[in-house]
């Protein structure tokens, strides 16, 4: 993009084209979607889609960044705003429940994207790990803001207990996706919270 | 194969089909795997690969089954044989060390495979699902041992707990993808782990 200035409709099939290839890459991966599909599936043609985007890399950093505002999206407001052990509960039940209504098939967007791009280089997972690292950076400042009220033990490590969280939640939804239900996803997240209940501060109802 | 007996020849083969296609579905996962390319790289005609298998689904079994094998035989001694808290330890040191050595790409052949298999309809999945069960039920033996020898509480639900170990493993393999270091399968084990400890009989030592 640099400092390309886009029209309006400019802007439209920029996006139009980043929706149709996030819609291709859950349906197919990131190698199976082609840049032939992603530009018929959109109505785009290849002289357009170079004047939006470098590469096909490129389109899939930008396939990463929506699929994160809707990852964040389906866990507002709990993964931003949580400051007590009981509102990182709801936070968990929100996301069991979401994964129960969902189709099973579906699992983490992002989670399915550490697979396809495992062997590309590392420029390529670039994006994603920004994506990890702002998720676990959520879960980090609301596990803080429970050490600043007192909640959780001054000694605890957030940043570890946030890449718990994370892990957690990954592994339960990789398992749910092969057993087609939410249990694996709700061992695992009562798992990692009853782990960082484990360092309510002393006094403190804890899990 | 049904009830078919083969020739020396038609088990290697057959052999050779199924390692070959492990390998493409390793770079290129279960759709990007053609027959065609499958055929081509292990020199086997159609005909020859329709006398093994009844398609390529029978074929992804076959490759799920194969790759289980080598995720067990990594973990070997340990998964199919602790017995305590000690050589559970002992087992995730196995596994960080793995896979610190091995390449970042790899994760978990079976964890790549969730994701691959996803979309498809349940019997394609029976397969994976088998893999997994059989995975937790190492960890759940091994903790049941664990319950025999009053190291860990009557009350812990074994079945639980090997689920949880599982799918920090699954969690932290992910992450490690992208990440490309060792750190969030040993934050994610760790947890696991001591989550298993909290469940260890009192008077015993603990984490």
């Amino acid at each position: 993009m640099g400092g390309k200035v886009l029209t309006a409709k400019g802007v439209a099939t920029r996006r139009r084209i980043i929706e149709t290839a996030a819609d291709l890459v859950a349906a197919k991966g990131v190698s199976g979607a082609t840049l032939d599909d992603i530009l018929g599936q959109s109505a785009a043609s290849r002289s357009q889609f170079y004047h939006y985007f470098a590469d096909k890399d490129a389109l899939i950093g930008e396939v990463i960044k929506l699929q994160t505002e809707r990852v964040f999206a389906a866990q507002a407001p709990r993964l931003t705003s949580f400051s007590s052990m009981a509102e990182l509960r709801l936070w968990r039940d929100g996301i069991v429940a979401l994964s129960a209504t969902k189709k099973q098939s579906a699992g983490c967007p992002l989670g399915a994207m550490a697979y396809q791009l495992s062997a590309r280089p590392k420029p390529a997972r670039a994006n994603l790990q920004a994506s990890f690292d702002a998720w676990a950076s959520f879960f980090e400042s609301g596990l803080m803001r429970m050490q600043a009220s007192g909640e959780l033990d001054p000694a605890a490590d957030c940043a570890d207990l946030a890449q718990c969280l994370l892990a957690a939640l990954q592994g339960g939804l990789l398992l749910g996706l092969t057993s087609g239900d939410v249990k694996p996803l709700v061992i695992a997240l009562d798992m990692a919270l009853h782990h960082i209940a484990g360092h309510v501060a002393d006094g403190r109802a804890a899990w």
